[in-house]
């Protein structure tokens, strides 16, 4: 991994989301500008020293005379970065993993995409949204003509925590994507509005033909859009509206998606995304969940849980999990657990359980249905 | 880990839970009772083949004689074989860790219970639900006094997939769910009526002091309760319902808690976890969203994401990862990729984002605002 | 009309209600206990001054003796009065439409359904909540088999309102809930308790057989209940579990009603009455909305406005048209409009609509996509 | 009333508005194109025969020689018409209430407002929306700066029925809006967008300073828009998106608006009107409920139900109310209620309610908690 030193928000997501499955082992990085605090992220990360490195270049020269070199290199730095270190990598024979926008320049991308296709390597591309199992099955419906061929597309991604000069006030994620020089052209429609772009793409299969668009600043000093209007036309004459903002108060994250055909329509909602609402015509609205023993098999390769389980379940579980552990540990090191070592579920309460069961039976088969109360309790 | 081999549900989230923090590696396990299966399974994990047992105790005896021995155990085994597995391990002196619920007696559960007490180990059991964030803030909430004096505790816990006789059709899961021997004295008022009372429980602070109950067996031929009333009175005054069903068509895993004091109250639904809903007093219903600023450190400590990044998020980048990783092995081994390493965003879709983003700063500069085509499109 | 005078909350719904559909005329009352208010207020609603009566026992007596004699009696007086009040105007031959609890004792309740029988009158309770068309809609579905043998009955009426002993601040409609002279037996299980099951018995067609409850009064001083839990057996098997509750801080008017059969479910909430939710066994939820093409003649002609049009729009409409009428009064009368007659939509907006139009066509149609800015704005 | 007659849809919403309050009274009507049928329309409504005319032409001569002269004209009638009807009743010195658009052409419209003017008549427009409370409470948050300057409006209207031709199939309704001579330039963007462009600058008071659109036919034949998108820019600098639409399955009638500004947002949605929800800079999403204590004059002299009793619990009332005088009437001419007099609550439902409440009290104050069975069910 390049990048996603200690307190980086999007290179922490990128391991958890390698841990899943087990997908991939981080065994290597260069993971901050500032070496030493990079050494010191890679150990607490149990990487082996030799393996830490103080920057991507000297990384990319040991592991190339490495037998066990790694296999593929996730970039996680800022966006004007992204170029030269995924073209050093790509050269060199590494297959690589690059967050979105994918560079800063249309000619870098437009190089970048022909230096993948000439060396034959593995790029890929975080667009996040389109990893969800119920946007594969918007995927599939749409792609077995479900709706239609699609009329109008709606879709939207607005965001609120820009909404005021943060930029200036020492946030540091706030400072690159306001920074044309680290961001690109594009402040909110690069950022976010990308993500929304692809999103509405993926689903449909559409192909943007025109665009017309309106940038806004609303934000005081600002130096890219934190606001963006678009009206698209696709290919067979579709017709698409994009809104993008970084300003958009009491929206979290708020990517939202609808589609509309000549035979039905599609609405999904990022905050919610177990659920994809389908409507045919002259029909009722159904809510299709994640895990429905009915889905396609892209989606079902992409979930891990039954209906009703968002993925949420495995994140408490994890939590249980993570509890125990530290709980354990904290007992052994003689200290007080921290947080999520306390209030975890131990036997007493499992026993209070079992008691609260004997507690129901007895009382429902009980003559003149007595007031019971728990043992153990 | 005991139990939880090939094809068992529990026991994954188990393994998916430790992995998602690093909390804790599987190491070894008696995975399955047939022995073979179970080794099969331990393989295909990555576990060394020396560390796969044929059953519980081999594992215990072997383990025993290693150095690099097991911290814990986790028993994803049927309820009745939680006392023995976990018994044998606590006395041996390894912790463990528990589904619940906790054994199919009372007697075993009190004996379990002391026996915790007396070796000193640790027991956790696996109440899910207390592992969500929000469950944790909604805790601190009640416990610091927003809510006032707690007056009456809504708990459910409705599920629809043994609506019909499955276990009689083949259905595993629902086989031992409904057997008397392995499921103890409880149906869906132990398998999932206990989690419900828990949660009531760990939210509030309150302990029943006597409920009565009116248990109902509606499938055909089912020798458990399928659906459960329980009315609670707690210590202190505060009135309770638990409704737990196991016919409950329509509804997936619809874990909801409501909660309601002299000063305010909190609502908060498993299908939706990272919401709170919060009234006070003549008040205004107001959402807490996981990952907000102002949170307590007890859910703080358990969130990875900021608002409005459901969990599914971290599950969403995982589908990319793994998808990459499915890419890349296929194009090593020479074959196509499975469903999850295809339709993943590559090179070529970063570069269509980063056209898009020129076309879209072009048409907002220009003059007569004009409709411009995304070049590489 | 007997009661439902000035400042009362009823009694104005069900003038409200008679006008909606021009079902029935106001021409006769007696408002109010004190006789001067009561004489007052139905001159404010435009009645003929020898129709205006001081107590209920005049009113039958004058009544009686005119050729033009109300056709029925609408009765919205406090609960421990429609007794006699019933009783009289049915004996002497009215037809009455009665506010519910019916009445405050069971004798009386009694004694009042056989003098309906016996006299041949038309007596009708205003169960409001069956007045709903999806309701209408559930019942017909649930009486066609949709949801097979009824198995589980959830059914709930939480507020919020009296979380306080408001009743002793000088809350009149508190006042006379909350004392048993007035209210009978029962408080919050006999003012909305009472709804909740016969709503629920109403669209599943079942008879309770036994019920088991836990009656709470939480606000210290109050006289009767203001929660109640109650444990339903019906006949032929289904189980219920009914909650009623006074103090439920955060729910305005919680009517909530689930129906769980062997084929289907059903859910409907009283704060959202166009949406009813069906799901079949190992189906989708489906969304059934008010006015949808294939509803049950019972749902269709209790119905105004298509789907996708709640009801307030048509109050929206009537505020329109009330602020229309204030606007042309406040003028004649040279005065300012009230609020209703203020920020009402006039000439000038319907010009400037006309020039939005023009220019939205203007715009789309010309070359080059121009700014177009809208004549008259 | 002007338009309106036998199976218009708009003509009746204006006549139960109307009643609502008792506002306005209908007195005299040109009803149809067709004057007999116009006239048997009449009759059906209790109008005097004289009273009603074969045109508007007609009504206006005849009723200016009344001394009992209707106050105000309400025209229901195609938007063509709108024109040369309003110019001569507000000629002729009656007051007006007009369907929207207000005119076909731009020229008319302004010749309208001009003669408004000049005549000092009252010329009211229904814009629907604009009725709502909750936008009357929106329009006074944003007009007391409680989101302080406004940066971002988004706003739709989006509906279904017309997704197919139906316009060639016999839907008159689909017919008028769908020729150019009977509605203007606009198709969906004259029908609905209107609406929708009225609501986003009554409740934010922004001006719109420039528009830029895109129309789209997506139904083969039609002659106008079906679908229009929409970009504002407002004067201030606030940035709009307005989306109107006739062919977006699964929308009924989505009139959504969202009002995003420096300190705070706003969210509305038709189909809940009585939510209006709102956020503050780094604050809670608040749900603001009609009829909450805390609203604006603006917002409550437009309400008659208590929160949590949406408007429909009017007509719910009214529904019985219809049901028991269709039941007397029935039960007077000797034939079957039709559907709206059947299942209606009668006195036995009544007894029911109140035997059910002996039990609960009973149950509750029993030692051992039995199961008692209401009497007379």
């Amino acid at each position: 991994m390049v990048g996603g030193g200690e307190g980086a928000y999007i290179g922490n997501i990128h391991r958890i989301a390698a841990r899943q499955d087990g997908a991939l082992q981080l065994v290597a990085g260069a993971f901050d500008v500032d070496a030493a605090r990079g050494h010191k992220f890679a150990a607490s990360q149990g990487l082996a020293a030799d393996r830490s490195y103080g920057d991507y270049k000297q990384m990319l020269e040991a592991e190339l005379k490495r037998e066990d070199r790694v296999d593929v290199v996730a970039i996680c730095t800022p966006n004007h970065t992204h170029f030269p270190i995924a073209k050093a990598f790509l050269e060199a024979g590494f297959d690589v993993i690059c967050e979105k926008p994918l560079t800063t320049t249309l000619e870098d991308a437009v190089a970048l995409d022909a230096l993948v296709k000439q060396t034959g390597r593995f790029m890929g591309v975080t667009y996040t949204y389109s990893g969800y199992p119920m946007i594969h099955e918007a995927r599939e419906m749409v792609s077995a003509g479900k709706l239609g061929k699609i009329r109008v597309v709606q879709v939207e991604y607005p965001l609120e925590w820009m909404a005021t000069a943060i930029e200036s006030e020492g946030n540091a994620q706030a400072a690159w994507r306001t920074d044309p020089k680290k961001s690109g052209r594009g402040g909110s429609i690069g950022d976010i509005g990308t993500h929304a772009y692809h999103l509405a793409g993926f689903v449909t299969g559409l192909k943007a033909q025109a665009i017309t668009a309106d940038l806004a600043t609303f934000v005081e000093g600002r130096q890219l859009d934190d606001n963006a209007h678009v009206m698209i036309r696709y290919e067979g004459g579709a017709r698409g509206l994009l809104w993008s903002s970084q300003v958009a108060i009491g929206c979290s994250n708020g990517v939202r998606l609808r589609v509309f055909g000549e035979k039905g329509s599609l609405q999904w909602f990022q905050e919610n995304p177990n659920d994809l609402l389908f409507t045919g015509l002259l029909g009722r609205t159904e809510l299709i969940k994640r895990g429905a023993g009915d889905l396609s098999e892209a989606a079902k390769s992409r979930t891990r849980t039954p209906p009703g389980h968002p993925e949420g379940y495995l994140e408490a579980f994890a939590n249980l999990y993570s509890g125990f552990a530290e709980a354990i540990n904290a007992r052994r090191e003689g200290r007080a657990p921290t947080a999520i070592g306390q209030n975890i579920p131990l036997a007493y309460d499992g026993l209070k359980g079992v008691a609260f069961v004997d507690a129901v039976v007895d009382s429902s088969q009980a003559d003149g249905q007595p007031w019971l109360t728990p043992v153990a309790v």
